[in-house]
């Protein structure tokens, strides 16, 4: 599946360690590319992209201004829209209809504060990685790492030019 | 499987939100308490508390000053040890084993900078959610959807004074 994040509203200082976790695990978790909207943070961008260069991959950072325009365009692109929220449909109870969709390409919404009405209607699905109150981050993390059945976090980059060598006990990593 | 979170190095300010979102997703993944070091930052443990009397349960957080007494005392009780590191052995290679000792308790430590050589050499798993540098929020919220195998998520608590009623569209909740 194609996996594409959608970050709602971020605001400047507040938001920036979060927005810069949610693109990190959108990266590491099998996701393609990361839009965001709200304030533009170039400094955000900067950092993920000096991530992916060391790390690898071709994961992609986007500013865009308006949400809706872009959710409706993807709508009228045959994409399907999960928007996640702890109001909406436990994963679990849907995972299976998604996994059928594995050849659509998939937008997944993370908000913010206030996502407003008419994204909860534009979502094909609304999911919530249970109903109490917890993380955005969380939230995509499990999602992801879901429907992707944990494999896209075992994917090795071949362009990297860092990488671990994991171990029982310390630290080791090797430059390529 | 009882499941206790320690969460290494809290910084004032800067990691106020990541603290927050690290305490909330404990609970709502099924976590009993998280022990914190670093700064004390009561007003954390205030929200955390008010979000627990109004979602329900037993969640505890609690400041310690010393972490490694705190884990060595852990070990001497027969707990397993979980550290929570990209430079670790990966989930799903450990899975099985760690599964099978679901009677024992188990200490999650979640590190922040910087993590000393010490804990590796403390901790019986050292564990990588992948590879890749993501967020500490993330590694936390799969680990503990895995070893309960999203069943913790979903646990309703019956203390709880509000509750979400699962919508497809829209948002539900209910006063109870």
């Amino acid at each position: 599946m194609n996996l594409v994040i959608l970050r709602l509203f971020h605001r400047h200082m507040r938001d920036k360690r979060m927005t810069t976790h949610i693109a990190l695990t959108a990266r590491a978790f099998g996701a393609e590319e990361l839009f965001y909207t709200g304030n533009h943070d170039s400094s955000i961008e900067e950092s993920i992209e000096r991530i992916t260069k060391e790390w690898g991959g071709n994961f992609q950072i986007n500013y865009i201004e308006n949400e809706l325009a872009f959710i409706k365009k993807w709508k009228k692109e045959d994409g399907i829209i999960v928007h996640l929220t702890m109001f909406g449909i436990e994963l679990e109870d849907k995972l299976d209809d998604l996994r059928l969709k594995s050849n659509n390409k998939c937008l997944v919404i993370v908000g913010g504060t206030k996502v407003p009405g008419a994204i909860y209607q534009l979502a094909d699905y609304n999911i919530a990685i249970g109903h109490q109150p917890h993380s955005e981050v969380a939230a995509l993390a499990v999602f992801l790492d879901r429907i992707t059945k944990g494999e896209a976090r075992r994917k090795k980059h071949s362009d990297a030019s860092i990488e671990i060598i994991p171990m029982e006990i310390g630290k080791n990593t090797k430059q390529t």
